[in-house]
């Protein structure tokens, strides 16, 4: 346990530091997607063998309710994004003009559709290519769950900033990004999506869980149905 | 079959969301590609596993004339891609102001070129890297898939606005940006483009379904010709 | 053979149409390497079980020099190679106003250094990647070659164009981008450094054809040397 | 030995080469990361099953005190990756005025932060993707080190210029990008960061060395704990 919680620490340390240092100016302008997405794909091919790489409460509770961690792991995980989180802002305020920062005013309504959508196809992904037996040893979940990320940040970043995880949302508030008023619309819609998506995901067992479904080279179409392999 | 309708559902809707925030201004700029390029990705490798991932009429059309879908899941696969999309449009005209979009206006014999071409290359793609015998298993498919429509969108996207996917042609005239009266265009281009595709892969053998083939290791050059494994 | 040259055909038709399309006005800007990149990508995962998917003279006569294809494979893929580019022209020709092209005027000397250098680095990556015993199985070939081309366009681009390929430079010449008086240099830099790149390959027994070389795994770092597997 | 020490000159003079081109103008502008991340992506899938495909002397240092490097090899490697950095500039002089280079003027204190954090986060990943047994025969090791540095360059390149690799500080000393007397900052931050990194996976046995620790797939949560295969 203590080793996942320092993997989920690191990553989401590493996260916020790369979100700060791009978004607050100067920075890297129409590129600070590609930057994030980047150390999230680094950041979850290098943890996922040992935490699941989740760095996202809002992915942690997901994987509790497809019942893939403990209660406990709930918890931990939630303390060490959170602190990773907190800690990577104090070293932004050490090599940024956190001062200057004119925060954003995300607009209720739309900052909380913006947030849960695109919260939700996040999770449904990581849900998909992490813990499905049919991606299984598979070398792309980094990929896709990071590329969900970087196109949330270019449809939907000019209405709530593109935060889509609970820890980045506060590390936000703390740079003064988001006001602290707005934060409960960030912590609502990425927990409320991660429910959701979990669900789903339960609901249509797309995990294959249950043994009597088709395998999934028939599924990809690899092998025409009921074809032996 | 539910389940894969909903997938489809669930990736042509965040495919068409994506578009319409990235192209509507303000939107992504010269970066909207990637945006759209990054959720393809995305939902390819997180639905692949359960329904193929099409989300696209063109693709599922190929795929059934590769004979790797029913006829009945031909029309499902097609009900869902276009509720998918005019739900995502639904949801962008909540968050942009369609009313301002300047529609294209896409010159008939060009576009349907530029359609016809890059949906060909698209399909072609597809059918190799997820439904071949020699690609079995391989962890690229959603990168190569997306990678061909982001180089179709910076190579035709002038031209068309680089649909190459009927489902999206039909979201692009709902938003405004494609007038209705060129819609045939698009869905022409698109199908015949996935037919032709199709046509080619079967008769070309390239799934490698015959049993007489060579070895995809002998066909990569991984080993001399006629060597044993 | 039939199908292999079908395949290298296509592929190189759409790599070269996507270059002339981004390169010439209005094209893709500063992002023009990431398209021609992408649809490099995606060719080498669609063709890679069928042909090698070379789409580039020099990576087939490096291939030879590798003993991995035949004097009759090495003469009709730069058939197919070629065609598919001159092709890949005429349509570009109907797409653009190619007549409003101003031609680089590549400097011999650095031209001739910067083509050399980018295909042999090109090269030397194609045969590791995709024709090493140590690279068995990958599903990363296809990126690897194609960001070596997208790292080259942005580093030498603006001194010879960035063809590293001789099929390239032919359509580069036939849209006016490149002066044909200069297309020795070309020829001459991407033959020679694909040659030299394979020289390299066999001398230092890069594909680990003689039986006594260490495992793959070892030689990764993934096991102690001597220790089982 | 010879051979590794040859793929790690090539692969080092590759990196080098790129980035004096993309960094001196007229270079790659706001890409120059993904250049670079490019030919880094693709020198390390194809070095990594012959050297391991460090090309940086902090990644070497951290692999020997990970035990998977001898001191011969620490030794050896460093010269290769200092030769190949030293040759690189030496072109980079012949195609780039040189002399017109305004050199950066790191301050120590963010500069060193900043060195010292992203050649953590650059070498914690490289010992996850590329020396863990729960991570044996990914094929996305080098996507996830590359885009490492992409991080890096966009988080803190306008603080240090971005290096997080030894050979690659000499390389921008000897270009006038960085001054000679600010190379120590480098050096220090950068082999501190690595051997740091090394420390901490050792300590947390995130190589997974220890028979006793769980099975990779159930720390991924790919199957419940202590559920059979």
């Amino acid at each position: 346990m203590t080793r996942k919680l320092i993997v989920e620490l690191v990553g989401t340390f590493f996260l916020v530091l790369t979100i700060g240092q791009v978004v607050i100016d100067p920075g890297a302008g129409t590129l600070a997607p590609l930057a994030i997405g980047g150390v999230l794909m680094a950041m979850i091919f290098a943890g996922g063998h040992i935490s699941g790489a989740h760095y996202n409460p809002a992915v942690t509770l997901a994987v509790f309710l497809r019942r893939r961690a403990t209660a406990a792991e709930l918890g931990g995980y939630w303390g060490a994004q959170i602190v990773g989180a907190a800690l990577a802002t104090a070293v932004v305020r050490s090599l940024k003009n956190v001062a200057a920062v004119t925060p954003l005013d995300p607009p209720t309504g739309a900052a909380f559709l913006a947030e849960f959508l695109f919260t939700f196809a996040l999770v449904y992904v990581v849900l998909n290519v992490a813990t499905a037996r049919g991606n299984e040893g598979n070398s792309h979940y980094g990929l896709a769950i990071a590329f969900t990320v970087v196109a949330g940040a270019y449809a939907v970043g000019g209405i709530s900033g593109g935060a889509f995880n609970p820890a980045v949302a506060i590390g936000l508030v703390l740079l003064g990004i988001v006001p602290g008023g707005s934060l409960w619309i960030y912590l609502a819609a990425n927990l409320l999506a991660g429910a959701a998506a979990a669900l789903l995901f339960n609901a249509l067992d797309l995990g294959d869980d249950k043994p009597t479904s088709a395998t999934a080279e028939e599924q990809r179409g690899l092998r025409p149905p009921g074809e032996p392999a």
